[in-house]
């Protein structure tokens, strides 16, 4: 485990709950408490009427972290409230370049979605002749699939079937016609959901062996803070940053010699594209992927949400299950989960909460049993479900909406496309910095090296020296960056994530300023 | 452990889901399969290449149950299926008396709160005149709460802010001015979401003890299925049925005994108004049940999410907070969590999943790892978030959309109360039924005799004897109730839980249907 911990208050504090979380930055290891007799005594005797505290309550829930709402976003909002109430700072907002959040960064939305969202919430705007036919007619199908035709009623678990159908379709033209069945799509309020519960399938020890789960890192920290939510052991694998943050088979092989006899490994996470990395895999580095997850009986989870943002001329988006497919047996058969989302892509719709995970050659009686643990939890919000509706059954050619459709979507994908490279090469362009190309998803993940007199500073105040870093960036700029630590690094390296999403004007602003600031802390530093 | 258990196919078997699911169903406990060398070895090997299998899958997630999405109400969909294709009944369509889905029942919506998910979800409605002021009000204070002025941005974990602060307003009015606070509350995509999330707080071993849960017998399914993934312990108090449904302490006194030292109790559900019971506690009841927790060191779980289904004209609805707070020291200061949701009420918006809890008396330090832990799952769906608000800040007197909602609100709980009573009082004409009346929430839960030969008609068919009767319900008559062993009850009594949600006239034919079938069964099994 490499990323950083929370600090917990050793002893239990007076201080208010900023307090507690500004001394909550350190770096490194950190043990957290594990209940023994003793302490859990005292619980039952002293602090007896506080019936939960950080000894007696949920030991994963303490270790679990998720750094791109942690104690740096929690300190942006605390600025954001100062500037609100008058305070005087060196610069008039914050720029939360922390989280994929489009639409909070000034990216419009899709109309078409939208015109669709309203005509399920409110079916008296069928009569309104200002929402296109073609809108209505999904509107109408979504609604003759709820029960009732109100989207206040409860769907099936896995989602309304006609939007199960829609997905299925779509991911088969996606993959040059390989079937996909409708059974194997489940609906979800953002791909978030269903990546925990399809992880919560492999939590069972074997062998007296915890289960394992293989991570890149840097990772997109969902991943850790359910695998630490879970009590399952994280196998850490490094991306490639030589090659463009691609997978680099003798690594991963690495990181599971590593482990042996300590967990079980049952799963790799792959994000791709990558988050925080932005890389997009080849074929090539696919199949070897997969050829070594079937080689090391790995379930595999293939994070996909990022699919329709590529913006590398020389890359295209293959996903897991094709490649899969098409190497034949005995790959075909293997068993993988794929998520998507609608928050991403270019619809950026992240509050909706809508979603899909696609589970493929699982064993049935699983399935059953996997189906079991969503009812309990009723159905995702069925206006999610409208939205990803959208994503996989846009308007079609020859459509009232497809103009306007095809307008907003390529504006927002070619926009993202120049952001992306504009970032990249300003990033490259700052002392120490070297940022690989952001050839999809939303973010750049760049190296720089900080000079000694930084680290020690960082040190003294009891923080990792990203960030340190990002925590001076942020008071100096208001811009909100993601320390590397969040995601995970190489030991010895330093790195942040920040989204290509401002819009380009703010983010020419914004790059300019981090410029200077960075000009400063280096002189500072020096 | 009372309740019904999924029965597992032993050996995989190549039959379909609905044959390994028809299998499954039966009386009695069941025995999972733990993992053992022999079989996790045996996987490795000869069953290498299926790597997630009933042996090496999450057994947590094996034996939680759900009976309200159980194997009942898989059989009424595939009977909506046949019904589709043709195939003849001696029904027309299915009743899904099974679940409190209330807009599929025929409930209307209400105006108000979809006017303000179509301004929100679009923008342009605005400038159209059929939305009322006060609609557009509450949609532009939602909004400028939302990054980007969009519900399509992530929300704070915790929910927007302004939505927090009215449902403070809301409580501290609904309880007569004792304060709330709006960083106790927490949005969340249906109660169900926070409860998980609370529950989980307390998923620790003390003193090498497992986490115990005190429930109520018959209980929602949610809380057994959370307690079952988590691998906590139940502790089953059981309801007093001669008492209207009401708790009686020396029951829950014998509850704790029986589990002295085999577990770790740390928390006790109740759900006032009940489900499935439907009983309304008194205030004396609710401050016995005070002490008792305070005596015993547990954390209350307050499910009140039928806060607003009140039938009876001799009771009140009493928060367990409110009482709590009037019996003073040392009790006010309790931790204890209070569940609420839009799916219930009078707007029954299940499908759109929004609700809050509020968390009061916690430790700030374990209040802080909570939100983190939330962040993970990034935050509930905004519109969800919308539909609370409207629950929680409804239109004011003199406001364009006051008359017309009240109107909607009024008709609504009127005639849920008519339907309460018809259904108690005809159900309690049948022969050898007996049901207690429905005070609040939205279930009638009658226990009925069953013949000896019934019962042994079912131990034929390796079926429980009140699913037994269910199935042949469902078969005869299209009406799919839930057995009472789904939800718990005294071992050799029988039960169901029926909604009283179909609208009056099919709820009359529902009854009438029902009585023929009851004597029809009851002739041949005499």
């Amino acid at each position: 485990m490499t990323t950083s911990r929370f600090l917990l208050a050793s002893q239990r504090s007076g201080g208010s709950l900023n307090s507690i979380i500004k001394r909550a930055i350190v770096s490194g290891n950190f043990n957290f408490p594990l209940i023994n007799q003793h302490q859990s005594q005292t619980m039952a005797t002293s602090a007896k009427r506080q019936l939960i505290t950080l000894e007696s309550m949920n030991p994963n829930m303490i270790k679990m972290e998720y750094a791109v709402r942690g104690p740096l976003v929690i300190r942006a909002a605390e600025i954001e409230k100062e500037l609100k109430s008058g305070a005087k700072k060196p610069f008039e907002s914050v720029i939360r370049a922390n989280i994929g959040d489009c639409h909070a960064m000034g990216q419009p939305y899709i109309t078409f979605l939208r015109d669709v969202l309203a005509l399920v919430v409110d079916p008296s705007n069928f009569n309104e002749s200002k929402y296109p036919e073609d809108a209505k007619q999904r509107a109408r199908t979504i609604l003759d699939g709820c029960g009732g035709g109100s989207v206040g009623s409860y769907s099936d678990s896995a989602g309304i079937e006609c939007i199960r159908r829609h997905a299925a379709e779509y991911i088969q033209n996606r993959d040059g016609g390989i079937p996909a069945r409708y059974e194997d799509i489940y609906l979800c309020a953002g791909a978030s959901q269903s990546i925990k519960a399809v992880m919560n399938l492999l939590n069972v020890k074997i062998d007296g062996l915890n289960p394992g789960i293989m991570v890149p890192i840097p990772q997109y920290p969902l991943y850790s803070a359910t695998i630490a939510e879970y009590g399952m052991s994280q196998i850490e694998y490094y991306l490639d940053e030589s090659n463009k943050w691609s997978l680099d088979i003798p690594e991963l092989e690495r990181s599971l010699a590593e482990i042996k006899g300590k967990c079980k490994p049952r799963a790799m996470v792959v994000i791709n594209p990558g988050n925080p990395t932005g890389q997009v895999l080849t074929k090539d580095n696919i199949q070897k992927i997969i050829k070594f997850a079937y080689d090391n009986s790995l379930f595999i989870f293939a994070d996909e949400v990022y699919q329709d943002n590529i913006y590398d001329k020389d890359s295209k988006f293959h996903s897991f299950k094709k490649v899969l497919m098409e190497m034949g047996e005995p790959y075909n058969k293997m068993e993988m989960a794929s998520f998507m989302s609608c928050s991403k892509g270019y619809m950026g719709e992240c509050g909706i909460r809508g979603g899909y995970c696609e589970l493929i050659n699982l064993d049935p009686e699983v399935r059953a049993m996997f189906q079991k643990s969503l009812s309990a939890q009723l159905c995702p919000t069925t206006i999610g479900q409208a939205a990803i509706d959208c994503v996989v059954n846009p308007p079609k050619p020859g459509e009232p909406s497809y103009e306007q459709f095809i307008k907003e979507k390529t504006t927002v994908l070619q926009s993202l496309k120049d952001r992306a490279e504009l970032v990249s090469t300003t990033l490259n362009s700052f002392e120490g910095f070297s940022c690989n190309p952001v050839m999809g998803a939303m973010y750049a993940f760049p190296q720089f090296k900080l000079p000694p007199k930084a680290i020690e500073a960082a040190k003294k105040e009891g923080k990792a020296a990203d960030v340190f870093y990002a925590f001076r960036l942020l008071e100096a700029t208001g811009i909100c960056i993601v320390a590397g630590s969040g995601f995970g690094q190489r030991p010895g390296t330093y790195h942040f994530r920040t989204t290509i999403l401002p819009q380009t004007d703010l983010l020419k602003e914004m790059l300019q300023k981090f410029q200077i600031f960075h000009k400063q802390f280096m002189a500072e530093f020096k």
